[in-house]
């Protein structure tokens, strides 16, 4: 299989963007023609079908300034099955369109059962009737809370499938300082998680020099980012809170200084600011443009 | 509504239990009478069918000697639509049956998004077309790597739902020791986390003097249970680990020790050490009277 941080480079270089587009779809304000079509025989189902017309459009839409989509798990999850099935639809989509698929669970738990979470995302679920395929993501984010040896059975199944991981190191949210910038007891907390990440980046290098054991920085506090490029030198970035969140592309520069030089070294997620745009296209093609110039490729 | 803390007290004290069944169903280990009446169009349909008696035959034969049912979403999940629907059925399952229900996902994630997954298991989606229910869970499991204001959206939802939040505080994993247990700088990362649970305790406190507030505290390092209980005096704490993973209900007295006391200061979840247990019953009621003594109730 080709590990994911060669299939991402070679998409970001194809289509000279660095764009996530964030699928975070709620229920009451998808685009109005996803409401009109909506069916099915109960409220759960109609949303689901809505929210899935809605993931299509956005990706026919926005998405050939794209390189990957990012579904928020929670979103879909929140409308039971109905909701899952069009997660999974929504993934497949996606693939077809050309885009790679980051399913974004921030899933972690003890290894017996991080290995179901990856079976759920990137693997395959061996029963007595057959196998039960996964989510087919191409790549996941991850939650490193539970430490290292619940990180490893991510690390596993993304081997075996070609597949990436984000694993949180600063998060955008405001709160994201009361753990992770706390001291531990030299550096912040957020450098020994990318320390955590940067021993494990050889797991799943690519011939293009980048690693996908990647790392979700946030664009909120964008001075961290040349310190976390240092530390974490080949692992791809996602980075979240662009636009709606105040996170701004120019200030992303550091983020792509990795070693080797890549444009692939980041990619940069946005979902309110696409979505909620009266020209979604458009908006994408303006982000990507920005983030491109930020990237100095 | 009435608080969780109220409603696991009243069933603690009922039925002289404090044991949380965990159901973590593995495909290739259910029970035989389960895997004989799967029924279904493809795999994932007759394996998440065969999952859905196995849990309800664990919730029969166990049920009667717990007071709680842990399902692992990682279990439901890989399993796809049916399988999220089987985690729905089994929740009403386990509830039918006296039961609490605490899902254990460890979500965590921004606000915006916690709020979404606080809709998913505890909660309800509003949409066009009408109020969409999430899972129902009495009590659920949640990650704190992101903060404070990533707890809040979860905390709320547990207040309006009359539902409990235990909050990662020490797993069970040998792991768990990389950054939960790291100086930061004063006192390990786990005391700082249990302080940021301890802060929350009034939001979810019932008349029992308990607090729905709860924190998730591993049985494998018994010796973590006198400080992390001192710390948060009236938070339930729901406790992994015992059995497979190595951690002795006799261990586990200072779980117990709460301000005010009361035997629903804790309870002990178990899942393959009842599970695959020859009679699950009897595994049930044996633990569930170890248990009960350590709590010197």
């Amino acid at each position: 299989v080709t590990p994911f941080a060669d299939r991402l480079a070679a998409l970001v270089e194809e289509r000279r963007s660095q764009i996530c587009l964030g699928l975070d779809p709620f229920p009451g304000a998808l685009l109005p023609e996803a409401v009109k079509v909506a069916e099915g025989d109960d409220p759960a189902e109609r949303a689901a079908s809505a929210v899935r017309v809605h993931c299509r459009l956005l990706i026919e839409r926005a998405g050939p300034h794209c390189v990957a989509v990012k579904p928020q798990l929670a979103c879909f999850e929140r409308l039971g099955a109905p909701g899952w099935q069009a997660l999974r639809d929504t993934i497949a989509t996606a693939q077809a369109a050309g885009l790679l698929a980051i399913a974004d669970g921030k899933r972690g738990d003890v290894p017996v059962t991080a290995a179901a979470y990856a079976q759920a995302l990137a693997g395959h679920t061996p029963t007595p009737w057959g196998d039960v395929p996964g989510l087919g993501a191409d790549a996941f984010t991850a939650n490193p809370l539970l430490g290292g040896d619940a990180l490893e059975p991510f690390l596993d199944a993304a081997a075996t499938a070609g597949a990436g991981v984000f694993i949180l190191v600063r998060t955008s949210n405001p709160g994201a300082a009361d753990l992770q910038d706390m001291p531990s007891p030299k550096v912040p907390l957020h450098e020994e998680l990318a320390q955590l990440v940067a021993g494990r980046a050889g797991r799943l290098a690519g011939e293009c020099g980048l690693s996908g054991a990647g790392a979700v920085v946030g664009a909120t506090e964008p001075r961290h980012l040349a310190r976390l490029r240092k530390l974490m030198p080949s692992s791809i970035f996602l980075i979240p809170g662009v636009g709606a969140q105040g996170g701004r592309p120019e200030d992303l520069g550091a983020a792509f200084a990795s070693e080797p030089r890549h444009p692939a070294a980041a990619i940069v997620a946005a979902s309110r600011s696409i979505a909620a745009s009266p020209d979604p296209a458009a908006a994408a093609e303006e982000l990507r443009n920005a983030v491109w110039r930020a990237s100095n490729a």
